[in-house]
Parts: structure tokens; sequence; C-alpha cells
């Protein structure tokens, strides 16, 4: 672990030292409840069938629940019975509505010179129809996004643009900021450079001929054109195309169909362990119920709903925990995070005193950040030790959150970013083959043991979890 | 090793040592020339890059090439322009005609109750079509063909039959004749059984969204019916389905639009390397140059032609062999084993010497097996003696010989089996995910090496390889 030696670091250190006498009694009746959770948190390790039970259901009897459209309203009314059933209180729907785009039912992608072939393509999020007979047209190729920015004026005109990269699998997935922009600004700079449509070489690590989906953006002004990704397997077959033609115009067939809906319904679902003292802040636990129309969303994310809510149901079970524990299964986060928006615009006055957030697959927790190791040393280091028997290790790295926990950035609250390993990550986001069988058992249960060990700490810890400062005056929000 | 203890053994041992003297002087000089094609097997294990050409070249420059089809028809232009650039000579296509079914371009398969889903899906070859609307009916779960075979008259009516199994990888593939009778006669037996179509799980190994297509057969005066395989991942996520569903039905809709095309062309490519001897009868080298229509067939079998020519090109390089060496790039194989059918008709008056096929992948060769062990002992162990270095075991096991050498079978003539690893075929078999991506170029150079020291071998043997005889009178075809 590395510490910050900083004056302001040596200060909080004091405080937090000094606070350390001033709450024994309510830090020894925490510790009791930390212990029982402990416990359990030690159990869930070995047995926790929870979890499980909420990503098998959920990609089972539910399946791919695409923001905005019926089956992502299935997922959310197959949700709350889930909750309700579990023991959560006040479960509700929170609708928002959004601009829902699909991705139609054709999408084919054919090499016709000079060498035919069919390549394997699915539409990214947002892309355009082609014609119902498709475009044809020469591809040109671009190592990555960088060349696609220097080329020439009119080298793209009527032409297919496609973008490739070097991604890799990385323990903290940091090659997906490398490789993201890819998809996520490609298909717009193309398209303002002439391009008429474009094709990407899947931002994933994986070889399997199942296209990685995801969103992508366009520059005001610019009109969207047909944007698709090839499976990694195909955009190398692309790619060895292009060396074996040896200066010969490759051309390419698209056929896509994807369409916009207009304006459709979509929703965050809440659910709560309501604490012994309603007035104090609560600890927010999100992750996303919305998945890409191609895969039930297993890793992504239904594994991080069933982490957050299994952690919740194992705290309350060592008795009521001191703060209220809300859960947060939020609506269209892979189109644009509109529930995240959503879900602070209309609690922005309710104060939260902590928000975290799974939403990285289910491979094992193995470093611990929070934003308040300045703030609340002490409370940090509590935390720390606590997961650390998971094989989980302390960091100073200040948390930033995930997707969905806008609100905890726009309240400038406490952070926690319970890191998990994402070296398998990228050969299954936003794919077909985001499926229940990826998950391992053991590491989901890791997952579950140390959020479960961190949940108790929090939502038993009177003082604020920000600064460690004796309880602040809670504002009545009833009065709102 | 073990070694059969039978008197004709015994018998075999002592002819094959008596005519060890016979022939030294050949020997010798065969003794030359395998110790030039030593040491260009040994160069092929750290550099061959023959045989990794081949299979680059068709998957990139060709791509999928079913039977029957014009992409096979490409395939086989491509190959020959390969084979003569290489320095083959009597290079030829061989043209048969077959009847030829096509998959068509819709295959969709959706639960509609109890739980919504789309489930990935593709037809098996010969399987008829749905009407365009589609399929819907009850889905029958069976757990294996022979719950399938002992199902109640009338279950099946106006159902579908859902098929599964229980296929684990192993090295010797020994699970696909376990599990595959779930795809090549479980259709035909639910179609007699009243059943409006049939899906199977899968029959492979993997977890991937990519469904084993692979043929299957239909019983004298049973009509086909529509028949698809499911992924893995979407079979087991039915079989859950089944398990939530507590007894309420479980529909499907199955949408499919393949095609018989009647009778069209396929055809066998062959060329040689002209032996010293071109009276002897040759050695033949087999795979097969056709593929499903869903992958480039890198697997399967783009690496096994691959591995044969570049063994047929490594010991002309030691000087030109005693023996003619005769690839044979078998086609529609995976339909039906129609070239191999082809070319035993049309070649059975031309005596072969041996024959090998390479068909199980692109992973090490881990065993030596032959039909001659007791007829021709000393040749038996002087092969075994020289892949040994290769990390390939001698093995008493009788070489039965790939599916596109039943010219060998049918003159009842020497053959010789090189075992691959198969623990990973079975992820790939008949799947779109059969990619160049998935070849080890590390295990396709000691395939090459290890081919390269048996043909050579072979292709420098005066003596008849299946019985150690002095080499019989050759037959003069040229008066046929």
């Amino acid at each position: 672990m590395t510490l910050p030696s900083t004056r302001s670091t040596a200060a909080a250190f004091l405080i937090a030292t000094a606070s350390l006498g001033f709450s024994a009694t309510v830090f020894a009746q925490a510790g009791q409840d930390a212990r029982n959770v402990e416990q359990i948190a030690d159990g869930a390790l070995q047995n926790d069938r929870i979890a499980w039970d909420f990503v098998e259901g959920i990609t089972t009897e539910v399946g791919p629940r695409q923001a905005g459209t019926e089956a992502e309203l299935r997922g959310r009314l197959w949700a709350m019975d889930w909750l309700r059933e579990r023991g959560f209180t006040n479960v509700a729907d929170e609708p928002f509505e959004m601009e829902t785009w699909v991705p139609g039912d054709v999408a084919r992608a054919r090499v016709t010179a000079p060498f035919a072939q069919d390549l394997v393509v699915l539409p990214l999020g947002t892309s355009a129809a082609t014609s119902e007979s498709g475009i044809e047209a020469e591809v040109v190729y671009f190592r990555s996004v960088e060349d696609l920015r220097n080329a020439p004026e009119g080298l793209l005109d009527g032409r297919i643009a496609y973008i490739s990269h070097e991604m890799r699998p990385s323990m903290d997935g940091s090659h997906y900021g490398f490789a993201g922009p890819a998809r996520w600004v490609g298909p717009g700079i193309a398209a303002s450079k002439g391009a008429v449509a474009t094709v990407i070489k899947s931002v994933g690590t994986d070889y399997h001929r199942n296209p990685h989906t995801g969103g992508t953006g366009w520059p005001e002004g610019v009109e969207p054109t047909p944007a698709a990704a090839l499976s990694v397997p195909d955009a190398e077959n692309l790619e060895r195309m292009f060396a074996r033609a040896e200066g010969q115009p490759v051309t390419m067939r698209l056929e896509l169909n994807p369409r916009r809906l207009g304006t459709t319904t979509s929703g965050n679902v809440v659910g709560e362990i309501v604490g012994r003292n309603p007035s104090l802040p609560p600890v927010l636990l999100a992750c996303h119920l919305d998945s890409w129309w191609n895969s039930p969303g297993a890793f992504d994310d239904g594994a991080g709903c069933g982490i957050a809510a299994a952690a919740a149901l194992n705290v309350a079970e060592a008795g009521q925990p001191l703060r209220t524990i809300r859960i947060l299964f939020a609506g269209a986060e892979e189109v644009g995070l509109y529930g995240s928006v959503a879900y602070s615009e209309a609690h922005i006055d309710e104060p939260i005193a902590v928000a975290l957030e799974s939403d990285f697959g289910a491979d094992r927790i193995w470093r611990f950040e929070s934003n308040f190791l300045e703030g609340n040393r002490d409370l940090h280091e509590r935390i720390a030790r606590s997961v650390a028997r998971f094989g989980v290790a302390n960091s100073a790295i200040v948390a930033t959150g995930g997707a969905d926990i806008n609100i905890a950035r726009d309240q400038q609250t406490a952070i926690i970013d319970l890191q998990q390993d994402g070296t398998r990550y990228f050969d299954l986001h936003h794919t077909p083959d985001d499926t229940l069988d990826k998950i391992d058992p053991a590491q989901l249960r890791q997952n579950v043991a140390v959020w479960t060990a961190v949940v108790g700490i929090l939502a038993n810890e009177p003082r604020s979890i920000k600064t460690g400062a004796p309880v602040p005056s809670v504002p009545d929000t009833s009065a709102r």
C-alpha cells in the first residue's frame, strides 16, 4: 500500500485517532454487530446462494433486457418480485423517459472483393440503418483512431472506414480506455470525414465470433451512419485480407436495420433494508439491471445486482443495521447512464452516506479504494482490515465510483470501489457470450463476502463516512 | 507400449528381422534419405511456415467452403493454385456429383413461455425448413437419446423434441461417440415419433454462443423435420427454464429456412510429388477441403491439408523420394464423405501403399498407430522411434484411418493414424469459432515435423508397407 505523505494526511490521521476515544461506546456496539456480520461474511464465502439465485434467475427467466424496451420492463418487474420475496421493503420502480434505439434483426457484412467471405458483425448502439439492399463500398483500414483522425481530406468520401486497435486483457481493465475510442468516437469521426459507414474491430479481448456492441457517439451536426463491430477473429481476418490483397481495393457490403423507437420508458428499481435510525443518511448499493439486447447480461451486470442485494440481506441477517441500506438497480446504464442521471435528479436533496457499485463482472475483488482515506482514515483502515482476509489489498487510490452512482459524485459524498479482477471482463463485455456459465461461483461468493463485510461496517457506522465527524444534523427531507 | 503376444506377432517379428539383412543396401540408401528428412523434420518443428501459409491462405482468401457450393469450388481452385505454386505435379480437380443442402439465412429460436427469451440456434445439415412464420410448439425435454428412444407413444405428437447429452472434452475425442447420437440420430427418432421439430444441445464442449452444426440422418420413410442445434449456453439456459417452470409447459418458436439445391458438383483435389519409381504404389496423404458454411474451417480441416502438404514438400526437399507421394484434399467430407467414396471408386484399381489423414485439428500429435504392427513390425518400430523425439508415443492400437481414406480400407492396405490431442477439438468443431486464431503455431509445426518424419520413411520404403515383404509386382494400370 502506498500512503500519501502530505500534511493533510497527517492531520486527518490525528483527527481519526482522536475521534476513536470519543465514540468508544458506539464503536463497541457496532463492533459487536460487525463480528456477527464477519461470521456471516465468512459463511457467504463458502455458501452464499443469494447472488447466484439472482443472476441465475434474471438470466434464465428474463434474459436480455435492453433499456427502454418491454424486456427491460420485465426485468424490473422480475427484480421487484425477487426483492420483495427476499424481504426488502420500499421496493419501487422509479420510471423515467429516454430515447430508445433498437438493433433490428439484420446484421450482415460480406467482403465482396478481392476475397469473398461473410464476416460476423453486430450494430453499435445508435447506428443508422443501411438501405435494405445494403451499402457496398471500398474499405479504408485505419490501425487506430489516431490514424483515422489524421486521415487526409477526401480519403473516406463514399467509403467505409475500418478501425482497429490493440486491446489486451488487464486486471484493472485499463486497456478499455486505450482501445475504447475506436467505438466511442471512431464512427463519428469517420462520418464527419465523409465515410458512408464504419466497422470497427470489437473492443474486446476474446477470440470468439461474438462481436462486442456498445454505444457510439456522433459529433454535433454529424448525421449518424451505419456503424458496426466485427468480432475479433473477423476483424483479424479482414486485416489479413488487406495484407494479402497487395494494394487491390477491399470492398464490403454491409446490411443493418436498426431503428429509433422515439421516447420510451425505462426505470430504476429501488428497495431498502430499513435501519434502526432511518434519519441517518443511507448506504447506497448500486448496479444496473439493463443489458444489451444480445446477451442475458450475467457478468454485465446481473452479477453486480446479485452481489449488492446479497450483501444487504447478509448484513440484515446480523440484526437490523443502524443505517438504512438502499439498493439501486439502475435502468438504462448501457445506453448512456440515463438511470444514474435520473436517480440523482430525483434524490439529490436526500443525502446519502456512502455509495458503492458492482459493475465489473463476477471475478474476485482484489483491491479496496475509498475517497475518504484522508477524511476518515480510521474507517478506511477498519474496512481495509476487514477485507484483507478475503485477499483484498488496501489502496490509497481515490475511489471515483461506478457509472450508476452519479448521486454520490453530485452530493460529493463518500464512495468506495471494490475493484474486481477484470482480466476476463472484456472477453465477455457486450457480447452474446455474457451468459451465466461464465460466472465462477467461488469468485462470486468472494464478492458477496467482501461486500457483506464492507456494508456491515458502513451500515453500522454512526459517524459521517466521508469525514469521521460526529453525525451531522439530519436534514428533514419530509418537510420538502 | 502394450505388445500383443500372439504367435503371429512372433512370426511377424522373425520375418521382419530376417528381411532386415535382405535389403541392407536399399535400407542404407533409404537411411541416408531418412537422415536428411530427419534434419528437415527437426527444422520444421522450429520454423515450418508451409502449413501455416496454407491454412492462413484458405481461411483468409476463401473462408467457408460448404460442399457442393460455389464457395467449395473457389476453395478447390485456390488449393490447386497453391499446390502448383509450391511445386506439386499432376494437380487436378476430380469432380463428382452430390445432393446439396444449404442452410439459408434465417435461424431463430425463441422461448415464448413461461419465460420469453431468444436462444441462439443453427440448423443441422439436411434440416427441413419451417414455414416462414415459424413453428411454435411445446418443447419436450429429453436428457439423452436413450430417453427419447424410450418416450411413450404420442408424447411428441405436434411437439418439439429437445435432446441433451453430457459431452466432456477428452484427448482422444471419445466423448463424440458418446454424445454424437443426439445429433446423428436424435432428430430422426423424434420425427418418427411425431415431433414437428427437434432442437439439440450442441454436440460440443465449449461455452460460447456458437452452435455446433453437423449432419443428421433420417430413417427410411421418415420425412425430415426442422432440426437445429442450440449453443451449449443456450441449451443449459433452456434446461434451467424447465427446472424453473415447475411443470408449466415450455413453448418455443423456431424459424429456419434451409433448402435443397438438388444435384451439384463437388470434387477432390489431388497433387503429387512424383517418386523415383512411379510404378511403386504411392503414399496417400489425405485431409478434406470442405467446411461447414459457418466457419472458415481452420481446425476442420484447413490445418490438416496444410500439414499433409507441408510434409510432402519437406520430404521432397530431402531429395526425390522413392515412391510417389499423393495428396488428396477431399471434397464433401462434412456432408457425408462423398469425396472419400468418389476417390475410392475412381482409383480402386490403382493400389496405394499406405494412407494417412490429418483431420482432428492442429494440436500436437501424441500417439502413433498403424495397422501393420503385426505385419511389418520392423517398419512400425522404425516409425515409432523416429517420432519419439517429438513426444509421440508408440501404440499397439490398430489404426483404422480417417474419413477420407476409404480407398485404403477398400484396398485393405496399410494405414497410419497420427493421433492429435483433441482436448480442444470439440470446442470448435462445426462452429463459427473454427477460425485461424485457434491454431497454435507451435503445435501446428509439431504436426508437420511428425508427418515429415513419417512420410519420409514411408516414401523411401522399398518393401510392402503392410507386410514388409519384398516389393510385389506392380500392376500395370496403364493397360486398363
